[in-house]
């Protein structure tokens, strides 16, 4: 049994910010001080996913040159830290073993990923070095990068197998609902079988439309999870772990020699951080996503109209939460079919939120639009293309106003409306980032309920949470004029879109056949609506953009 | 010696289709009648590229359905027609052998490309059966599929040591610019090192941001084209090929007996279509590829934003051209700084091509928008809002009349202005189909020459090609106010995004320092606009699109 002195180091990269997460890297070494062996994410040191970055060959170049950097400010604690290895030819995801100022090793990832989100096998060559361990605070230690532990034909069984007495993987696995759940048993799982202790560093923060939960574990032979570090939030979790000896005979694998143990007189341990509510979690989720994508992209204040709505309401309560509410600008537009109680809504919303609100009235554009286009066409313009024109008025004026007061514009649509089309491009959806995107409806409410809840006093008006849905493009319109109710539209929207099923079989799993009918028609032709539409951050395990890649051309109608 | 009599079959399916597609296989049986072999090419019969339509099973179970269908419709000439072969399980992109009423067998592709704009890898498995080769007309032919060819250690040269007397390849490969060169050298070479015929044969047509341009060809062994279809143009060419014999002993793979040889009296040869020069073949392409979208989507009619530049003046043309001038409706939309000539040079080129017009003023409602965000900020607008608002409002006119007439948006913007962000997001980028998204501004002015040169009568006014680029979005605006000439800004912009080289080596390149820094910037700058512009044509090797998936959040400066 040898006690090694382990840290979970859960960052938040910058993807491309080469310099910056190098810096961020240094930063821990202090921390980690006194530890056998830090831990970092999947390509902690470039940021992920790369997507294209990595098919610049200079990128990989710098890659290495930075990697070579953090490896000559190691100390006596071993880095596993992630990064893009690779020459012109041949790009791989990798980690390397950095200690004592030197660079020990590299692993490289066997197993890419090529499915949902994930594109690797575009970007990556496989690794097929042949496997070595690193005897790392007198350990031998087996490496592996995220797939490499989901796949059946892994690099673990191997490693375990070839006499690793400690199982480190560093991963970026992004969030969907109930991921942490399913993680958790893959890391425990392979703790369990191969009778060795498994640490599993995962990233944090928002990249785009992923957001990397966190969540890192460590989980020894018994499968109980002793140290389980933070969601959405960076952290550096130490904790020692009884390591038990396997004898050197059983060892046929090479090892690296990195670093002998060391005596130590106290014994760190690390109460595990309690397991969220899948609602906590997922706000908790929006709420990072979104300031990430904000901050990162260099902005610090966004804008978003507010109609009095559900989904305004829950996108600026979001924003106020990540960004802070003195960054947070609320635009309403109200219409000649606005209600008053809408007005009084987000008004009462930004009261709570504390977020400051301007007021642009859409009538006197609307009129002017509207007149110079009756009088060139001398007809009338269709009820949709009115409906359409009050919404692109509103979507002008909130770009007028973020490229003057250099706003980023938050779009407030939820995944029933962008699924069956209920938007209208260049009007509602416009924005930089769209936090609900990946939200049904019937979600929003139960959000805003929870948020509600959450610090006793209600943010959101229960009179927004308690109105029927309307887009108010009209008199009295609700927006079960035009679709089911949410509560029915929803469940056979994520059968049709998450579970891949057929109309046949949507009808055969109890689905009203004339609702199948009229809602997969609605889906498929909403296609080049969403193809424009902003990203915003994935939550379930097929969001609207790199998880459910369509043609827009498609005549397929089952 | 062996006669065969075969018949080169380029398509235009629709993706989806199954039913159209297959009754546009039928009705082709009667033309390929009296023929030994007919080729199809890739995924005739479902629509390529399928993207992750394959991914639901119930589309892979119908595409099989279909394909029996056409196997039972097959008389003496034996079809070689693709479709997505597989079950729940496992997908391939497949060939059939089609004859007599049934099917012979099935060649699953073993080379799946994952790169560029191909997802293939997250779409099929692999072939990995044995190799087999069917008699058909007397002759072993081998199958391969697109990729196949193309790979270093593909089937073909396997298929060929076993005993192949000729190979039959079936296409979906899109086009870019000098594509057709490198395709017939691989052809060629293919042909004269094995020393067997190879006929190549391509789908065409627009799907998406991908158009097939057709150009299949027959080799024969020393290396002579003896068959060439049209490019962009459905066709079935016929032609008779006399295939050296390969003695039975040299054959040690698998033979599935289709047919036997047929005795004829006449002798069919097919001159060769002759080679387009490269500004006649991208025009085609564009033609097609919009004409296509246009058509495969339900429209008839198209609309654009015609402003007197040479952008819209392409687009138009480029549409009457696709779809007839009656189908293409061209609005003018002056504001207080267009100049009188773009009014007359607008109307001039709409006279030429015989398109209709539609005047709609952004004055009025420039003002009352203008008026109301002034008195809502208590402020001014900046200039680039002021800018911003006069495209906008020019959006939401397009869309009014779209949504009233049921057109279909053209986006008329070019590539070097989506590179650098010249561009209003939801302002001059709406649209369903961009025609000129990835033509290079210098190369917008070669097509318009080229265009007015092909009949000699010129279509668009002399003043328009002549004139200094200029958005008018205020007084005596020029574009190289702002940016670089076209001609100093485009091979940089080539450079660095074909090229993919970092900054180092653009200046080493022998770009002036400062420029580079400059336009790495605004191009980098501006992926958040590219991510929400509409699709359209791909003509070069890096469309931005598929083929350059770039993050977001990206701070790599390289």
């Amino acid at each position: 049994m040898t006690r090694v002195r382990l840290a979970l180091v859960q960052v938040n990269p910058v993807v491309g910010d080469l310099d910056g997460n190098a810096e961020r890297i240094r930063r821990i070494l202090d921390k980690v001080d006194g530890c056998d062996l830090a831990v970092f994410g999947e390509m902690a040191l470039t940021g992920y996913p790369l997507e294209d970055l990595v098919l610049k060959p200079g990128f990989v170049a710098d890659s290495r040159a930075a990697l070579e950097k953090v490896a000559g400010a190691s100390d006596d604690c071993t880095l596993i830290v992630g990064f893009a290895d690779g020459d012109e030819d041949v790009v791989y995801n990798a980690v390397a073993v950095c200690q004592g100022g030197r660079l020990h090793g590299v692993y490289r990832k066997r197993h890419l990923p090529n499915l949902e989100v994930f594109d690797e096998v575009r970007h990556f060559s496989p690794g097929v070095d042949p496997l070595v361990l690193y005897r790392i605070g007198g350990v031998r230690v087996g490496l592996a990068i995220c797939e490499d532990l989901w796949a059946p034909d892994g690099p673990v069984k191997a490693l375990v197998a070839g006499g690793a007495e400690l199982v480190a993987v560093a991963n970026g696995s992004p969030f969907h609902r109930g991921k942490q759940t399913e993680r958790e048993s893959v890391v425990v799982a392979n703790a369990t079988s191969s009778g060795r202790p498994l640490a599993y560093v995962n990233l944090v923060g928002g990249q785009d439309e992923l957001v990397f939960d966190g969540g890192s574990i460590l989980a020894d032979p018994s499968g109980r999870i002793v140290a389980r570090a933070p969601r959405f939030d960076e952290a550096v979790v130490i904790v020692d772990i009884d390591v038990p000896d396997v004898p050197e005979a059983e060892t046929d694998l090479q090892v690296v020699e990195v670093s002998e143990p060391r005596p130590r007189d106290d014994h760190r341990v690390a109460t595990p951080v309690a397991i969220l509510d899948p609602l906590a979690e997922l706000y908790q989720a929006l709420v990072t996503a979104t300031g990430d994508y904000v901050r990162k992209s260099g902005f610090t204040d966004v804008s978003l109209g507010l109609s009095g709505g559900i989904d305004s309401a829950l996108v600026a309560t979001v924003a106020a939460d990540a960004l802070g509410a003195s960054h947070v600008h609320a635009v309403l537009m109200p219409s000649r079919y606005s209600s008053d109680h809408s007005v009084v809504d987000a008004q009462e919303l930004a009261t709570n939120l504390g977020i400051s609100t301007l007021t642009v009235p859409i009538e006197s554009a609307h009129t002017a639009l509207g007149s110079e286009l009756v009088s060139a066409i001398a007809g009338t313009l269709t009820r949709v293309a009115d409906e359409n024109l009050q919404a692109r008025i509103r979507g002008v004026i909130l770009m007028s106003l973020a490229n003057t007061f250099d706003w980023l514009v938050l779009t407030t649509g939820n995944k029933s409306e962008a699924a069956v089309g209920y938007s209208t491009l260049y009007g509602d959806t416009v924005g930089a980032y769209a936090p609900i995107k990946d939200v049904y409806k019937t979600v929003v409410y139960e959000l805003a309920r929870w948020r509600n809840e959450r610090d006793g006093a209600p943010v959101v008006p229960v009179s927004i949470v308690e109105k029927a849905p309307s887009a108010e493009l009209r008199p009295n319109q609700r927006d079960d004029d035009s679709l089911p109710r949410y509560e029915v539209l929803d469940p056979l929207l994520e059968a049709y879109i998450e579970g891949d099923r057929t109309r046949v079989e949507l009808v055969s799993d109890g689905f009203d056949a004339g609702l199948v009918e009229e809602v997969v028609r609605l889906v498929d032709r909403a296609e080049f609506k969403r193809r424009q539409n902003p990203p915003g951050v994935r939550v379930t395990q097929k969001g609207f953009g790199r998880d459910r890649r369509l043609p827009l051309v498609n005549r397929y109608r089952g």
